[in-house]
C-alpha cells in the first residue's frame, strides 16, 4: 500500500477497504488524536437532494480539537472562517478501496499571514498527519472478503 | 455605518443589530443569493461543553451553492477539503452589535493553483460579498430600541 501522497493543501492515503469502513477507521481515528467531529456533509446525498446529480460516495468531516480551536479564535477573532479542519473520505475509483484526506493546516492557517499561529498549525498538522497514518495501518490489518463481482 | 472591510482571507461587515437578529438576517441573505446552511457550529456552546470556557457568541455557518459545488468537485475531487464556504457572525465588542464575516473564495480555493477555478470561486465572491452588502443594508433598515444599560 502506498503511503500518503502531498496535495498542494492536503494529505491523503488511498486505503484497501470499502467506503464505509475507510469513513469507520477515520472516525476512530480521529477520536484517538483527539479530534471532535463538529460537522458533516454527506456530498452524494446533498447533490442528489439539491442537484438529482449522481456523485461517488464522500463525506467532509468538520474535524476539531477544542483547546487548540480556543487558542486560535481568543488570538484571531475571524478564524472562524477557517475552522473547523476538513477531513474528507471518498470512494475510490477501484471497487473495494477509498481515499482518506485531511486538510493542511499550515496552508489554511497560513491565509492568515500570522507568522505566530504557524506553530498551533503545526500542531494540528501533525496530528492529522498521525490520524491518517493510523487509518493507513488500520486498513492495513484488515482482511477483505474477496471480490465477487 | 462603515462599508464592508477587507480581511487578508475575507470580507466583514460591523453592523449595529444584536447577535441573534444579525444571524437572522445572515441566514436570509444566504437563502436569497442560492446559498444553502449545510453546516453550523455554535462556538460559544461547543467551548462551554468541551472546556467549559467562556466565549462571545459566536456562529459558524457553513454555505454551499449545490451547483458551484457540483462544478467545484467534478474539476477536482479533493477540493471537498475546502468546502463549504464558511460565514461568520459574533457578538462585536460594543453592546447591540454585531460583526459578520464571509470568507473569501478567491483565497481559499487559491490554495489548490488551479487557475481554471478562479473564475468559479470569484462567482462565488461575488454573490458572498453581495449578500453580506444584504445584510448590512438590511441590519441599516432595522429601528433598535434605546439600550437601557
Amino acid at each position: 500500500m502506498a503511503a500518503s501522497t502531498r496535495l498542494s493543501y492536503g494529505f491523503d492515503a488511498e486505503v484497501a477497504v470499502p467506503y464505509e469502513e475507510a469513513v469507520a477507521l477515520t472516525r476512530e481515528a480521529l477520536a484517538g488524536a483527539g479530534f471532535g467531529v463538529l460537522t458533516e456533509i454527506d456530498v452524494k446525498a446533498t447533490l442528489k437532494k439539491k442537484l438529482d446529480a449522481e456523485f461517488r460516495p464522500y463525506v467532509i468531516l468538520g474535524a476539531c480539537n477544542p483547546p487548540l480551536a480556543h487558542r486560535a479564535l481568543s488570538s484571531e477573532i475571524g478564524i472562524g472562517l477557517l475552522l473547523p479542519c476538513n477531513v474528507i473520505v471518498y470512494a475510490g475509483d477501484a471497487p473495494g478501496r477509498s481515499v482518506v484526506a485531511v486538510l493542511d493546516p499550515v496552508v489554511q492557517l497560513g491565509v492568515t499571514g500570522r507568522e505566530d499561529l504557524k506553530p498551533l498549525a503545526s500542531q494540528v498538522q501533525g496530528l492529522l498527519k498521525q490520524m491518517l497514518e493510523h487509518v493507513r495501518e488500520a486498513a492495513g490489518r484488515t482482511v477483505q472478503p474477496q471480490t465477487r463481482n
